[in-house]
């Protein structure tokens, strides 16, 4: 018998420096932004595409050999996962096919088919089947929004750049939901300096993996509870794979609650001049209403794709 | 008899680089984002002051002879230029008294005093008068907001940035009030990359300088003319030494309406996830309306100081 959780290969640093070289001219090297004297913000919301997920969406493509590009790449998202791919497959030239179920924001949609990629609208439940048929009928190659190494590398990026750009980091906050973007960040962050603590933060309304981290194994939620935050990024969970980088390296877990979740989105935008969703605040969320260790504390806010009204909401 | 404006000392590449290497720790190297396929902006909104003039301030205190450094600066203005020597003030470790008119917004007067400065509050037409007082009385040094090689200098490390980030830029739109911002990044661009077109773009309501460069000589405006835009840091006028700049290297002008504004701060929120207060907008305006020479452009959002509600009413 082969225990397969214990033989899984974790992404390291080198996987992830080398995505750092493929990535660097095809996304924002992100600045670090004051909030306060305590809290330096990664605006990733800066990006193209206006999320993190380009990282991760222009590492695993560029790594997909070249007799296999023409045939092209799919994706199944409503998300920023959707764009990422899209804009990925401009920028290196492939044809994508977007797959993105009916209750999809018109908005999105638009976006994704402006980046040139082709989009299916499909029933909710037929997302997964109809990109199996696409995969199969082009010889096109998948593309997870996070279940996949060359994804986790990408988003690892962002923890050297924290680690090259604030070389005395003590605690880094970054927001977890299918857990791609804090695998790799704490498996760069760790190699790099064992000492920075690294805090997974979620919606109390999505914290299926804080759960799993207090209990020592995966607990599932049901997507409709996951699906009560008003964080619509943070609604997946973790597949085996990212469950296995977060066990190994991530220190600790803190949940927020939803109010803290919109004013976090309006202070970001007082202090910082930044446009962040609510899946983006949350760990500035987690800074203004729970202890932390000492030292300086950086906090990745990882998107700012908010429809306008709403932040016109929470800023009026 | 000695014609002045001749013999005037324009800033140098060399004043700019100096400047580069003396404010390097206390500035953002901001990044350029992408607003779609023809302009880039440069957002200073993204400052920890929220706008460009740290970069000036830093500079200007920074080749304070250290026998004066403890007898402190002083400033007067009612806008980002208070902040900016606050800011520089407290980074450099020196004390700043800052004249304030009455008529400044509280959350202003705030955020300076957060920074450490001593705040007078006084009548508008008391401040020059009470900051030359604070000078005599303390053997300070009076900071001028853009009146000053230093402060020119400073401001042109943007046009550095620019050109050594997009090898490629064909046009830079820089917003026009006093014009320390467009002498410096002109100056510095136009030593570097002659062929690169700098234009300086204005509110129609405060087109003084437009006006200017049209009819070759300094034509004043006055100052409730300039006072009706909603671009509430454009409302000066180049001094003699700014103007002496903008005629050597500047190549044109463009003015843009009140709703163009405020279409431009919309835009640039939802396209780059950028908060861009007025004054900071108009160069993405003068791209959005009027035609500009071929290649890629890069707009220099200056700052992203706006009241929330402001923003709120016009994103909703």
């Amino acid at each position: 018998m082969t225990c397969i959780i214990n033989t899984m290969r974790l992404v390291t640093l080198e996987d992830v420096r080398a995505a750092a070289a493929a990535i660097a001219p095809h996304v924002v090297h992100t600045p670090l932004l004051t909030f306060d004297s305590g809290l330096l913000i990664k605006p990733e919301s800066l990006q193209p595409i206006g999320a993190f997920k380009q990282r991760g969406a222009v590492n695993a493509l560029s790594r997909i050999p070249s007799g296999d590009r023409e045939r092209g790449v799919v994706a199944y998202s409503s998300g920023n996962h959707a764009q990422a791919v899209a804009y990925a497959a401009k920028t290196l030239g492939m044809p994508a096919a977007i797959v993105v179920p009916e209750n999809t924001p018109q908005l999105k949609i638009d976006a994704t088919r402006a980046h040139g990629a082709e989009v299916f609208v499909v029933g909710i439940t037929e997302r997964e089947s109809r990109a199996a048929e696409l995969v199969a009928e082009r010889g096109a190659t998948l593309i997870p929004p996070f279940d996949h190494p060359d994804v986790i590398a990408g988003q690892g990026t962002i923890g050297l750049e924290i680690c090259a750009d604030l070389p005395d980091v003590a605690t880094i906050l970054v927001p977890v939901s299918g857990g791609g973007l804090i695998s790799g960040v704490a498996a760069a962050v760790k190699a790099l300096r064992p000492d920075v603590r690294v805090i997974g933060v979620e919606p109390e309304l999505a914290g299926d993996t804080a759960a799993s981290f207090a209990a020592g194994s995966l607990v599932r939620w049901n997507a409709h509870d996951r699906a009560r935050t008003c964080a619509d990024g943070l609604r997946a969970e973790p597949s085996e794979l990212t469950w296995a980088h977060i066990r190994e390296y991530v220190d600790d877990f803190i949940t927020v609650s939803e109010d803290e979740i919109r004013d976090a989105v309006n202070q970001i935008a007082r202090r910082t001049r930044v446009v962040a969703e609510p899946s983006g605040a949350v760990p500035v969320a987690a800074y203004l209403n729970r202890s932390l260790p000492p030292g300086p504390a950086v906090a990745v806010v990882s998107g700012g794709n908010i429809p306008p009204s709403l932040l016109a909401s929470i800023l009026g």
